[in-house]
């Protein structure tokens, strides 16, 4: 039931500083809610070989893996050689893709603008009505552009391919407690609720609370309990709050 | 000369969305200063075996490793277990940092606060004027703290160590073209500059500039002349500015 998932996040400019990725935490949340367990997030160079290699590693282990990046039109965009390296198949032109390009570029389309249109062969593409290109996907993997607005408007095209009905429930309950402090409880609810996922998280900046204990999972009541168990045990005057 | 080093973000909190993790861009930038070339960036559940095995993997192929989280007192947290597996070793308590600890805990110091003197056996300490605990290091691994404060802190403290005088430079020239348009003189860029890392960036929002290309390596004067050549060739309508 509960579907692994991997990221490959290609692209010099993170590895170097110069952009910092937001794309894994927009896809963090979307297969969150999905309960699609993101398991590995990998960030690599455009480079083929390497992008080739990561690939074949992720989509054997995962269920699902998700590229982000290197499909524009400039030479360090090699995803789509990457993944089709990984999948022993030749680069193809798509005919559909290329007239859309040329429709939008007119006169001005350049080869660079045409690399757009080249695809794994036998790939599918999925048509959005907001993302100005289909989304590439082949097998397990979806390739998705590394520009964050496109990133994420066709994660949410993807939503409805991927629901499959599950959903994790979460419960968060804001304390004023010292995270060592209460780690035996929190060890003691993580034995009695296996199912659930206990976490732990300190605010350094001032707020209204200092540790935040969050229970996620598939079962709701179990998630209820869990989150119980803390209050019920939690010396009253340490609670702040729960949602 | 040129060495090259790897992340390994360790937390279910950046797999679930929860937390957006920000260390990765502080890493990048802070090598990037130091000529340290980061090839690669994993982020992987808290689980020991994935640590050890994924730690294994990244320090035998790269100079330098820097992992981020999992080092608090709670049950999850189990980079030391991880890291201390990963070089077949046992975790042993040191006595110093206990010391540390009790003195800032005093009568409120659990068993789970004395967790964060726990470390590899044989691993080294680093103190550091500004962080509260000392940085520990073990041969080519750095383990830092997950909170983004700390984890600066404690990149900061290691500069010093991880100086070996050479530096990466970079020009950007801020223009209007197309990406596509521009892809082609970009590659013979590449080409006649070998050494030189050609980057380009399309600004999606609203901006004075399209396109933002970037020349980086470890020679100053060949970055230069790859900058004068795109701004020679490019139509000097489309030029915005150079930085």
């Amino acid at each position: 039931m509960s579907r692994t998932a991997a990221a490959l996040i290609i692209g010099n400019e993170i590895l170097s500083g110069k952009i910092a990725d937001t794309n894994t935490t927009l896809l963090a949340r979307a297969l969150f809610d999905l309960a699609i367990e993101l398991r590995r997030v990998l960030v690599c160079p455009d480079e083929i070989s390497t992008i080739s290699k990561d690939l074949s590693d992720l989509r054997a282990s995962h269920d699902l893996v998700f590229t982000s990046g290197g499909v524009g039109p400039t030479h360090d965009d090699v995803t789509i050689d990457g993944v089709a390296a990984s999948f022993g198949r030749p680069v193809v032109r798509s005919v559909a893709v290329e007239k859309m390009i040329r429709q939008y570029h007119g006169d001005r389309t350049t080869e660079a603008h045409l690399r757009m249109a080249n695809m794994p062969q036998g790939a599918e593409m999925i048509r959005s009505s907001d993302a100005p290109w289909p989304t590439v996907v082949i097998e397990n993997v979806f390739v998705l552009p590394g520009v964050p607005e496109i990133f994420e408007l066709k994660l949410a095209d993807l939503h409805k391919r991927l629901d499959e009905g599950y959903e994790f429930h979460s419960q968060a309950v804001y304390t004023l407690c010292d995270e060592g402090e209460i780690a035996s409880l929190l060890e003691r609810i993580a034995e009695a609720f296996p199912g659930v996922m206990v976490g732990s998280y300190v605010k350094w900046q001032a707020e209204d609370y200092r540790t935040k204990l969050t229970f996620d999972g598939t079962d709701p009541d179990a998630i209820a309990k869990a989150a119980d168990m803390l209050v019920h045990e939690l010396d009253a005057k340490l609670f702040v709050r729960r949602e």
